[in-house]
């Protein structure tokens, strides 16, 4: 019962966090469409500054809303009982959207700078960010080619989701400090009078966008790196459970309900528990070879 | 024998990210110094722009650097058969080296700013980055008060440890984040005739300094989160450590040097060596609670 208690009290956390990402990621796309519709000309494709303004928009909704929600959606408890085919369909789904969306994105400023005699590709921005969307786009190939075509073997999947799951976080934080850099290029060279130093009210709300986009960073590499937060193992991942092992679901989830022994340590460790704590561990570094 | 030489391997692969990782925290130092003494005005402490450019130096040197080390500290095999308390001592005094050259850089920048009636704290750059410095000083303060102070209770230490990762590694890639930011916002400001978009040598080159921080904090992020490189746990680390488990450096490094079964399943696990991964596994995620 204590156990089972803990078990919706970290249950009720996951959804507040969750809660608070989805407001933060919809309240930065919000401050996106009032930064280019109420301070700045609008949206087009045109050439104009207006073509520039997508920019801001689809990197906002694509590269790091819709990419938030793409690396935490293997953690909705509510989809654990969804197929782990069908779950990868949707993470790669969603990335493929958020890659569309930041490619669409770059041509408008390719676009706008162009159509102004602007050259491409100076600033450090510009280098950081073509190489976050390469990047993004090799880990969706790969990604793709290895966890969800048939052909990869089992050790390869295991050797390389370490290294998925690194790639993307580092991506995703990556393309966070993109973009502060690129809020930062836009203030300074779109305010002139007032200045961006002069604290004009565009600055200082595009200022909390910034705020606002580094906050839901961190609640997604909060819920991510949480590995009592991870899909549980399916069935089928016993063949790779070492010997002694037992399958999720029923001796470890009966454990879980039966709090008798949570108190007889400061820790509420006790052996069972422990070994079932163990096994799960263990298991969180190799059910992805599923 | 085979298990041998893969751990061998593996301290190898340790070993030459290490080297990368110092290699280019040096070099971004180096690349600072070459900024503000052959392309800048160089340093003083005199309210002029050489005043301002102690803050690129400091914060490369001490916030990105020097931080960097101290995260890391902890994984170098050699310092394994030292105290942990020494290793605290070290960790914390490095992190407030790194904190005081912070802090100092910052007082540059204000100093520079009043003597040229430059606003202070306009910028998503002086926003974030103040913010990075206060977390940074909280977690200097709460680390000490609970991990290194011998009043907070086990369970205490066990529940703040996690966080105290997560906010240390957090706090590090948003530090580099608001570096990009600074980068950006001196290069537009300062390049003139010609501009940040002509790419003179200057730009190419701090570019360049921006993109090896990008790789400093990537190589000290993946080095800080493999488990396999962690501090093994101490002795006295059985006392929390579930009933059956063995103290390290006994029978489980007797295991890890037994290689007799290791080609025994495709993915290398056998039953002794998954059950000590294991408990490896559950220390690590406790014997901070030391």
């Amino acid at each position: 019962a204590v156990l089972g208690a803990r078990k919706m009290e970290d249950y009720g956390r996951f959804l507040a966090l969750l809660g608070s990402a989805l407001l933060v990621g919809f309240v930065s796309v919000v401050f996106s469409l009032v930064w280019v519709f109420h301070y700045r000309e609008g949206l087009s494709w045109d050439g104009s500054p207006r073509e520039f303004n997508w920019h801001p928009v689809l990197i906002i909704t694509g590269f790091i809303f819709i990419q938030g929600i793409a690396i935490i959606v293997y953690r909705l408890p509510w989809t654990w009982k969804c197929s782990k085919l069908l779950m990868k369909f949707i993470h790669a789904g969603l990335n493929t959207i958020a890659m569309i969306l930041a490619i669409v994105s770059m041509v408008a400023v390719f676009e706008f700078h162009n159509a102004r005699n602007i050259p491409n590709m100076y600033s450090l921005h510009s280098w950081i960010g073509l190489t976050a969307v390469i990047f993004y786009s090799l880990q969706l190939v790969l990604g793709f080619a290895v966890f969800l075509l048939p052909f990869a073997p089992v050790a390869l999947r295991a050797a390389l989701m370490p290294i998925h799951v690194y790639s993307g976080l580092t991506i995703f934080a990556t393309v966070i400090a993109t973009a502060l850099m690129g809020i930062t290029e836009k203030l300074i060279f779109s305010l002139k009078n007032p200045a961006y130093s002069a604290s004009p009210p565009e600055a200082t709300f595009v200022n909390c966008l910034g705020l606002l986009l580094v906050i839901f960073g961190a609640l997604i590499l909060w819920m991510a790196s949480r590995s009592h937060w991870k899909r549980p193992p399916a069935e089928n991942a016993k063949v790779l459970r070492p010997i002694g092992g037992t399958p999720e679901g029923t001796e470890a989830e009966s454990t879980m309900a039966d709090g008798s022994n949570a108190d007889k340590s400061d820790l509420r460790i006790n052996s069972e528990a422990a070994r079932k704590q163990n096994l799960k561990l263990d298991e969180a570094g190799q059910r992805s070879t599923m």
